[in-house]
This record gives C-alpha cells, sequence and structure tokens, in this order.
C-alpha cells in the first residue's frame, strides 16, 4: 500500500462519515481529490445499457427539439394526471399508483405515517428502512445469517413476525446489499402466513434484474398488490432505467392512503424531466427496446459473477440483483481493497463497513458494462495477488 | 360567446375541478383540447428573461458539452453538500438552510410538523398553506378587505394574532394572488410585535420582482431570518430563475429541526438539473447578468402594469409581484373573459374562482415578455369592448 493511498483511506473515510449510511457522491469526491479520475462507478446500482437507451431518447426528442427548454421551465403535471399515464402500462388502476421524488421519497413518507409504530426489518438491508422511521417508531431486526448466505428461513421468519407483531413488515426483493431473491412461489407462501400483518412492503427496485425463466421474463409485482391486500409495492426507477438523477419511483398502495396523502401534499413533486420519463417508459417503442437492453444486462452480470467466481479466496454471495456482495480473506480490509481500486484503478466501489448485519471484510460491487466489468475483474484480482 | 367558446368553458371548468386549488398544466389542456395553441402562458408567474438566461447557461455547459447525461443517470449530491453550496452567497450557515423539491414540498414538510397545531393565515392566499396542513391542525383566516385593495392593517392584524394565540403564522410578501407587498420597515414593526408567536413563516417567492429604490436593489430576507428567532423564511426558487420544471426552492430555519429532518429523510430530494442550477446561481459570472434580467422584468412589469391601468372599465389591484389581479365589471363573467382570452388569442390566464376571499370576477395576469405583455393587453381591450 502505498503513501497515496494511506492519505487517500484516511481521508476518504472522513467524507464517508459525512454521507451518512450512502456512499460520498461523485461530485464531493471529486472536489475532495481533485486529481483522482473516477472511471467507472460500481457504486452505481444501475443497467448503463438502459441508461444509454433513455439518453438516446432523450437526445432525440428534448435535446435536439429544444423540447427540454419547456420541460425544465414550465410546471410539470400534478399527480393526478401522471398516476394515468402509469395505470395502463401496470395494468393497476390509476388511484392505485403514488408516484415519488425517488423510491427514497416513498420510502420516508410511507414509514412516517402515524400508523406506523413498529417496523419489522431484516439485516443487513438498505439504511432508510430503519433511519426514516417516525418518532416514536419501534424498529425490530431479524438477522440473516451469514452462514446461509444471509438468504433467508421463511419459518423461522414468519415465527419472528408472529412473536414481535410489529404492524409493518419490509421485505426488499432482491434484497440489498447482497442480492438474495426470495422466488415468487415462496413469496406467495410467505404473504399468505403473513396475512395478520397491516402492512407489508415490499421493495422491488431491483426486480428488473431478476429472472426465473430462461426467457428471463420480467417479474411482475402487481400480482402480489392484486391478491394480498396489506401488500405496499416500492420501486426505485433509478436502477433498472439508469436515471438516478432524475428522481423517480412509484408505489402501489391502498387507494384512500392516496387520497389522503394528495390531499395534503405531493402537488409537485416530479420534475419536468421526470414526467417526461414517465410518459416515456410506457411507450410500447422504448419498452421493446428497453427490453432488450434489460436482458443484455442481465448477461451481462452472469457473465460478471462467474468471473467473479474465479478470483481465489474471494467469496461471492449469490445475487439476482445488478450488484453482488464479496467476502474477502480476513487478512485483507476491505478499506484497502476500496481505496486500492479508487486510486489505483479509477474504480468506485462501495463500503460494507457501516451496513449493520454484514459480517466480515466485505464490499459491494455493481455490475456496469461489459468494458467496465473486465477492468474490474482484472483489478481485483492484481490487488489480492500483490496483497497476499 | 360563440359556440366553440361555451363549449370550451364548460370543459375548462371539468378540468380546473380535477387540478383543485391550481391550474390545469399545459399538458393536461393539450390533451384535451388538441387543437388549441397556447401561446402566452400568463398563468405561470415566472421572470422569462430570467428563464432565457439560465436555459442559456444550461446549453452552453449541460447540453453542448453532453455533461447532462451524467447530470440525469448519476446520483445528485445530498443536503448536506448542497446546504453548504449555497450558504455563502446567502450569508447565512449552511446548517440553517433546507434545500427543498420546489416551496411546495418545503411549505407541506413544515406545517405537518407535530408542533404546528394552530395556523394563522390571511386570505386571499396562496391555497397549500390551507391545504397542506396536518390532521387536527386548526386554520384561522384573517381576512383582507376588498376596499382596502387587500393589503392590510397591521393594527387588526396583531390584535388578531394576540386574541387567537395562533403557533404558526403565515406571511407572503408580496401577497398571491393580489401582489401587495410589506415594506421592510413595517415587516420590522410588525415581528416586533409578533415576537410572542412560535413560529412566523415569510414566504418570499415573489420578493425578487419588490424593490423600495430607485436601483430597484434585490431585497434579502436573511436580515429578518438573522434577527427574529422565531422566523422561517420560505424561498421558490421558480418564480424568479423561470424554471418550474426544476423543482427548486429552500428555507432558513432553525439549525435543530433541519438536523432532525435530515436525519429521518430529505436524503436525494433535489434532482440533478436541481443540483447544477444550486451551483450556477450562486456563481458571479451568472448573479451580474441575472440582476439585469431581474431588473429588465420589473421595468417591463410596471409598464405592463400602466398598460393595464389604461383598460377601461377594470380594476388593476396595486402589486408589487409579477402579477396583477384584475377585477372585472360585475356584468362580465371572469370564466367568460378566461376562455375568450384562451380560444380566441392562445392566453391562458388564473382563475380566481377558487381563491377563497376574493369578491367579483376577478383574473390573476403573470407578467411575460413585452411583446406577450402587449398582446395580453390587446386582446383584453377587445375583448372587453365586445362585451359592452
Amino acid at each position: 500500500m502505498n503513501a497515496r493511498n494511506t492519505q487517500f483511506t484516511k481521508a476518504f473515510h472522513a467524507l464517508k462519515q459525512n454521507a451518512g449510511s450512502h456512499s460520498p457522491s461523485m461530485e464531493d469526491l471529486k472536489k475532495m481529490f481533485p486529481t483522482l479520475e473516477i472511471k467507472i462507478d460500481a457504486c452505481y446500482l444501475s443497467n448503463p445499457y438502459a441508461s444509454e437507451l433513455v439518453l438516446d431518447y432523450i437526445d432525440r426528442e428534448l435535446i435536439q427539439t429544444n423540447a427540454y427548454k419547456k420541460v425544465l421551465t414550465h410546471y410539470p403535471s400534478q399527480q393526478r394526471s401522471l398516476q394515468k399515464v402509469m395505470a395502463e402500462s401496470l395494468h393497476v388502476k390509476p388511484e392505485n399508483i403514488f408516484i415519488g421524488n425517488g423510491a427514497t421519497e416513498i420510502i420516508q413518507m410511507l414509514l412516517q405515517q402515524e400508523e406506523v409504530q413498529k417496523v419489522a426489518l431484516m439485516i443487513p438491508t438498505f439504511s432508510s428502512y430503519y433511519e426514516f422511521v417516525g418518532k416514536g417508531c419501534e424498529v425490530v431486526y431479524f438477522p440473516l445469517n451469514e452462514r446461509d448466505d444471509y438468504s433467508f428461513d421463511a419459518d423461522k421468519y414468519c415465527q419472528f413476525i408472529e412473536n414481535e407483531q410489529p404492524d409493518t413488515v419490509v421485505l426488499i426483493n432482491p434484497n440489498n446489499p447482497n442480492g438474495a431473491y426470495l422466488s415468487l412461489e415462496k413469496m406467495h407462501i410467505l404473504l399468505k402466513r403473513l396475512a395478520f400483518v397491516p402492512r407489508i412492503i415490499i421493495d422491488e427496485s431491483f426486480i428488473h434484474f431478476a429472472y426465473e425463466d430462461e426467457a428471463l421474463t420480467c417479474l411482475s409485482s402487481t400480482v402480489l398488490f392484486d391478491m394480498y391486500p396489506n401488500v405496499i409495492i416500492v420501486k426505485s426507477l433509478s436502477k433498472d432505467f439508469g436515471i438516478a438523477g432524475v428522481r423517480l419511483g412509484y408505489a402501489l398502495m391502498d387507494s384512500r392512503k392516496i387520497d389522503a396523502l394528495l390531499e395534503h401534499g405531493f402537488l409537485w413533486n416530479i420534475n419536468g424531466i421526470g414526467e417526461y420519463c414517465l410518459r416515456l417508459f410506457v411507450r410500447e417503442d422504448f419498452l421493446k427496446r428497453y427490453e432488450e437492453a434489460r436482458k443484455q444486462y442481465i448477461k451481462e452480470m452472469c457473465r460478471f459473477k462467474e468471473a467473479l467466481l474465479g478470483i481465489e479466496n474471494v467469496y461471492v454471495y449469490p445475487s439476482m440483483a445488478n450488484f453482488v456482495m464479496l467476502k474477502l480473506p480476513s487478512r485483507i480490509k476491505a478499506s484497502f481493497v476500496i481505496s486500492a481500486l479508487l486510486v489505483e484503478y479509477g474504480i468506485y466501489v462501495r463500503t460494507m463497513a457501516d451496513k449493520i448485519g454484514v459480517e466480515g471484510e466485505c464490499i459491494r460491487i455493481a455490475g456496469r458494462t461489459r468494458e467496465e466489468n473486465n477492468c474490474i475483474v482484472m483489478a481485483l484480482k492484481s490487488i489480492l495477488k500483490d496483497s497476499k
């Protein structure tokens, strides 16, 4: 480990402290380390092929036509209009759709309802689910076991829920940060047993990357929402469509709840570019091309995971998401590997040091394009070989 | 009034009902009336010269350089970083700045705090201030008098507040929808008398269009925030900079309150274009050009108001904002004038039919560019002449 790397590790640590339980933004990183060149952002859990596709549409339909000027200067449509836009392609009634300024706005809104007094979470999980709970709300944790690859035992989990009697249960599928996936069949069994829970939030932000057949058919959450009255679906659109800067997500939930929310707020919470994207994401011409980008990315993810499995001494947790959590040999610190990747290769990956419930020295790597994934594998191999 | 106009009046009424207490969006209007061409949007309270300036920067710095691609696809910075960006130009500590996804997000957040149990509003006012209050919160109204041009009597108002003892007082300055302005001197007198009120929200969304000297010096709200510990400043950035589609606003408030808010949410509530704009709005090169655009617009507003005063039988309420409220002769329905402007001239103005506290047949017209304002004056003159 050279001097620049050591110095960097310390400074990065300070920046990470400020960013709380998330990665420091590229903007902040560049400000602190102006000479640092981030070539590959493998913190960011998005489909780069989908990003490219959306940008192609934006270029042709907003930029080249100058339509972006109106999009940026005029008020966007209100929720009631946008609900209708999404309803048809989701096969859900407009009044059951709540559109959010990113999934984080939705998570915050859901958790801060006064009827949410006790939330059950599995850990490790996405930090906003425990950070955003309202004042006085209790959070109970069901620890996933490292020995089971952080997958979960439905029987034990249901016993836990029966004992704890939370009013709200959160299931992230595939889970973040490890990517473990619960099949639709198992989900049905679970939801039948959990019919007594008032609210089950299923966060399907990574569901477009999971599959259950060889054709990689996109898994739909509408089925669960239709069948189980206690189910609320939360969906980020940043990951599958690769547009985190736009801030866009939605929830499927009880229309009476949405009516009450819209009566007291969430008036213009979607920006103009967000509205353009929503209208784009339901268009047939776009969806046809998106399906290709989605499948291309899943195939590349499979290849990437295989390649990571080929790295000696590293444990790769099974993942159906667009990222993998890796466990390093205990003699090698995750902070060292993260710094080495960033300083020596310009590759930005996610520390797991702040993740409650993750054991050992772990990092999380998002899958990127084929070329970028190859660079990541090569860099990791080289760093781990040097530190033997 | 021709058949097309009558038919339109009815259909527009239905659309308006759906949009609640706001104007139907251009997108919704176009969907319902595909043949309608909206040439001038005088519902929209923005400075078109500033829009043009911001778009010029966006064109040169985001579009032509392709930087917009990163802005849309990558996560924006978190609140803590953006606070620092704004602090210097506002001469306020970073920890006192809360940046919102439009002022509406901030209003919603402020009003739904559990300590807000009784809110005092003057009416007429911006509807979100009574619509967004939390469950069980009482709202008391101080009616502004039509005979006083909806300006307000500070003595009577203070007596009202002393009697009612609200925990939160809202002052919009200049007021929306009439544009009445309370001078800085009068504001100081008022705030001294209202020192006993726990929270005074001053909404200065239109303050960039008001002036107290011939040089049209921009009025700063920081003074009030610094001097009175119960003052919270709310500021939309959509109006002065003309970027409603971006969704951007901020509040100046107690740092402990902001700490508590950020601990439980508002993580990535500003989108990538919003972040670009925030960083732009504090740059010296931009601010120099913005000052020119602001003054140019104020001067044009003065000319526009003069021209409106020249229309027979129409009463123009005094306004220091970038809009004017007009009262029509009682024999002429506001809905007729609004439809005639839209159908015959493609000019979209705001009905006041839904505004609590506005008496008579009124419309609100936003000032636009010189050419557009001339069209509005001509169209109004013609419509009113025909309906004599």
